[in-house]
C-alpha cells in the first residue's frame, strides 16, 4: 500500500499551533515534520486517518485497545450513560450504576484474596494511588518508616512524578530530576541482559534475587514499603520473567513485610491470556494497578484493586480516624465506568481472553519461522497476545546496535507499508500488542511485512 | 419536600461490598450508614436519585457540572466521537480533531501570554504535569536545584502525592505521610483569620507578603521552583484574596525567578464571572492548570496551559535533547475532548460567563439579605458563582465552634430540605458553587432552604 501524506489544512496547522502533545519532540512537530497523523476512524484491528489511509495497528494504540475498534456496544452504552447521568461524583458515599455493576465485574474477576477496587482516570494515577495507600496501611499498623519503594530497571509505571520515578527507564528520569529520593530500582529480570553471557537462566534467577535480597538489606528491610512491578514488563521490551521469578520474589517480600503491588495496566484483563497476568504467573499482590483493558480506552479509567488484608486495616483506619482523605473528582465516572461494563462484556463474549491464549502463540510461532534465522535476529519472545523482537548487530558475540538506531527505521518501514508496530526505548526491540481479537490472518500479514521491512533495513 | 430513603436492594449492597469510595468514611459505607445516594439523572441544576428524589444542586456535584445537567448537545458529542473513534492515542505527533478543535479554543480564551496546552485527565495529575515541566523548565536553563514548590495553607491542589503534598489541609497530610520534604506552605489570604484581630486588611496583605518573603529567603531563591495557587480558594473555604494580594505576590516570585502555577480548575471557564481567575485577579502565571469547567465534567479532561516563555524553554530543549517523556495513554482522548467542544460551546452559547457575573452577586446579596445579622454568622463571601457562608460562635470575641461541627449538619438539614450544598473543612463553612446556569429563583430556594436548616442547627 502507499501510504498518503496528510493534507496540510487548517487541523494541522492548529495543531502545531496550539496543541503540546505526550511523548513527542515538540521542536519536531512544532515545524510540521512528524510522522503522526490525524486518526478519524477504525474497525477491529485497523485504524483510518482523515486521508483514508488504513493501517494495521498490531500495537492496539498503547497497547489499549484491546476488544478492537469501532465496537458499537461499547460506543452505545457510553451514548446511553452520558444522555441518563453524564456525571455525579461518587465521593461521601454518592454512588452511580454503571460504577456499582463495574466494581462488582472487575472483582468477579481479580484473584480471590482481593477485597474492593478504587477507580482512578489512568494508569499512572492508580499506581500513586497505590503507593499512597501502602504508605498509609504502613502508618496505620505502626510503621511510618516504611516509605521506599522498589521498581525495577525497565519496568514502567507511568510518566507523573512519583509514578515516573517508578518507571525505570532513563529518558523518563533525566532532565526531570527523577526519581524522587526513596524511590529504587533493582535489577530487570531479562535473561538476554544477564551480566554474564555464560550465566544460565537458574543461575541468572539466583543473581537476581541476591541482588534484590541485597538492596533490601543496605536500604533496611524496615524502611521499604512496597515493591511494584509488572508481572509481564511492557514499555521496558516485553518480557516475560524467567520460570519461578515471581515465586521467587514474592518469598522475599513476604519474609520481609513489604506489599506488591501488581501493576497490570498492560496484563489485565486478558493481554497474556489469563484474565491477570497475577494469576498466569503466580502473584499474590497486595495492589493489582489496571487501566487500558478496562475500557480498551473507549473512556478514560483505571483502578487499584486492594486485598483484603490492606482493606482490613484500612477499614479499621477509617473507624478510629474518620474519612479516607482520598479521592479525584473524576473518580468512578459514569459515563467511563459504563464503557467499562460493556467493553469486560464483550471480552466474555467474543471470547477475547481465549483468543489471546491461542493467537498469542500462532504470532511467536509465525515470528520464529519467519524471522527466527536472521543474523540480526537476538530473541524473539512473548506471552498471549504481547510479543517482541529484539535486533542486536551480533547476537553470538553479545554485540548490540546503538539503542534506539536500528527499531525505529524498522517500525517506520512498517508503518509505510500499513502495519502499526512499535519500537520500544532502550533498545532495538519492535513490539506486539495487537487488539485481543487478532486473526490469523492479520498475525500473517503482520509478520510479512515485518519480514519485508527489516529486509528493507538490515537486509535479508 | 421529603427525601426518601433508598431501597436496600442488589445494588446497595454491591456498592458497599466492592467499591471502595472516593473520600468517603470506608466503614460507615460498608455498613450502609451513609448519606450518599444512587444519582440516576439531571436536568439543569437538579440532580434525581433512583428513588425518584429531586435536589437542587448548588454546588454542581463538586463544582465541576458547570453547564448544568442533561445538556444533549454534549451528550450528543461524546455519542458521535464513540461512534466515529472513541481512541487513538496522540503520543509521537498522532492527533484527533476533536482535540486539536479544543486546544484551539481553550487558547483562544487563555491569557494572551499563554502558548499551548497539554491534556490529562484530572486536576491532580495536571498539577503534577505543570511541576514536572517546571523542574525540566529550571534544568534546561541550568539551575536544576529550583525544586522546592510553595503553596498555601487552606490551598487546594488535588489528592495524589504531590497535588496532595501541594493542598495545604491536614486531613490530606496526616496519616498519608505528606507532604513529600520540599513542598512548603505559606500562609493561606484569609482576612477572616488573620493572625491579630486589630489587623486592617492592608496590614494583613503586608503580613502576608512579608512571610512569603521571608519563607523565601530562610529556603534560599534559588531552590524555589514554582508557587502554586488558585486564583480565589475553593475547598479551603472559597476565599477571594484581600485586594491586591495578586499583584504583590506576582512581584516577590518575579524578582526571585520563581514561576506561578494558576491553579484554575475551580475556577477556570467562567466560574468567578470572567473566562479565567487569572484574568480577574490579575495573575500572569506560567501555567494554568485546568480541569472541571473544561468539560463540565461530562467526561475526564484536564489540562496543562503553558506560557510563551516556558514553551520556548522546552522547544529548544527538544531541539537538543529529543523527545518531550511526558505523556499519560488517554493524553487528549477524543470522547473527552469532544465534550470539551461542546461543551466550550454551550458556554458562549448560553452567556454563562455572563450570567455567573450577574446572578453570582445576586447570591451574595441574598445571603446578606437572609442571614447577615444571624449572631453566628461570621462572614458571607464570594465572587461570580462561588460564594460561602462562614459559622462562629461568637464573631465578635473571634470564638470558634470546633471545626466541622455545626457545618456538616447544616449542610445535612439543607440536604433533606432538597438542596445540595457542601461542609468546607477546617471550619463551620457552607459552600456554593452552583451551576452557572443558575438561576435567581434557584438563588432564592436555596437561600430559604440555608436559613430554615441555620435555624434548625443553631437557632434563629
Amino acid at each position: 500500500m502507499t501510504v498518503t501524506t496528510r493534507i496540510n489544512d487548517d487541523l494541522a496547522a492548529w495543531d502545531a499551533e496550539h496543541f503540546l502533545h505526550p511523548t513527542t519532540h515538540i521542536a519536531n512537530h512544532q515545524k510540521g515534520i512528524m510522522a503522526g497523523r490525524i486518526v478519524t476512524g477504525g474497525e477491529g484491528s485497523t485504524v483510518i486517518d482523515r486521508d483514508g489511509n488504513r493501517f494495521l495497528d498490531a500495537f492496539a494504540a498503547l497497547y489499549c485497545v484491546n476488544v478492537g475498534y469501532g465496537r458499537t456496544e461499547i460506543a452505545d452504552a457510553i451514548a446511553k450513560q452520558a444522555r441518563d447521568l453524564a456525571f455525579f461524583h461518587t465521593f461521601g458515599g454518592n454512588s452511580n450504576e454503571p460504577a456499582i455493576r463495574l466494581a462488582k465485574m472487575v472483582m468477579e474477576r481479580a484473584p480471590a484474596h482481593m477485597s474492593k477496587v478504587f477507580f482512578g482516570l489512568a494508569g499512572s494515577d492508580a499506581n500513586e494511588t497505590n503507593v499512597k495507600l501502602a504508605w498509609h496501611y504502613h502508618i496505620l499498623r505502626g510503621e511510618p518508616q516504611r516509605r521506599k519503594v522498589i521498581s525495577r530497571w525497565r519496568g514502567y509505571h507511568g510518566s507523573g512524578i512519583v509514578s515516573g520515578s517508578m518507571t525505570g527507564l532513563a529518558g523518563y528520569h533525566t532532565r526531570m530530576g527523577l526519581p524522587l529520593p526513596g524511590f529504587l530500582h533493582t535489577d530487570a529480570p531479562h535473561y538476554l541482559r544477564r551480566p554474564d553471557a555464560s550465566m544460565s537462566e537458574a543461575q541468572f534467577l539466583d543473581w537476581l534475587i541476591e541482588r534484590l535480597e541485597a538492596m533490601i538489606q543496605a536500604e533496611g528491610p524496615e524502611t521499604i514499603a512496597a515493591f511494584v512491578g509488572e508481572p509481564v514488563m511492557g514499555t521496558g521490551g516485553i518480557l516475560p520473567p524467567p520460570e519461578g521469578y515471581w515465586a521467587r520474589v514474592q518469598e522475599v517480600l513476604d519474609r520481609h513485610g513489604i506489599l506488591l503491588i501488581a501493576d497490570e495496566v498492560v496484563t489485565g484483563f486478558g493481554r497474556t491470556g489469563a484474565m491477570f497476568g497475577s494469576d498466569k504467573f503466580g502473584l499474590r499482590p497486595d495492589f493489582i494497578t489496571i487501566a487500558k483493558g478496562l475500557t480498551s480506552a473507549y473512556a478514560p479509567l483505571s483502578g487499584s484493586i486492594i486485598s483484603q488484608r490492606v482493606m482490613d486495616v484500612l477499614v479499621a483506619g477509617s473507624e478510629e480516624h474518620g474519612v479516607l482523605a482520598h479521592g479525584f473528582t473524576y473518580s468512578a465516572h459514569p459515563v467511563s465506568a459504563a464503557a467499562g461494563v460493556a467493553t469486560l462484556d464483550l471480552v466474555d463474549r467474543l471470547g477475547l481472553v481465549q483468543n489471546a491464549a491461542e493467537v498469542g502463540p500462532y504470532l511467536i510461532e509465525r515470528l520464529r519461522a519467519e524471522l527466527g534465522q536472521h543474523a540480526n535476529v537476538a530473541e524473539i519472545r512473548g506471552v498471549g497476545l504481547m510479543a517482541a523482537i529484539e535486533f542486536m548487530e551480533d547476537p553470538a558475540a553479545m554485540r548490540w546496535f546503538e539503542p534506539m538506531t536500528v527499531g525505529p527505521k524498522i517500525s517506520a518501514a512498517m508503518l509505510a507499508r500499513g502495519v502499526m508496530a512499535r519500537a520500544m526505548p532502550e533498545g532495538n526491540i519492535i513490539g506486539f500488542a495487537p487488539p485481543l481479537c487478532f486473526t490469523r490472518a492479520e498475525v500473517d500479514q503482520t509478520v510479512a511485512v515485518l519480514k519485508a521491512a527489516v529486509t528493507e533495513v538490515l537486509g535479508g
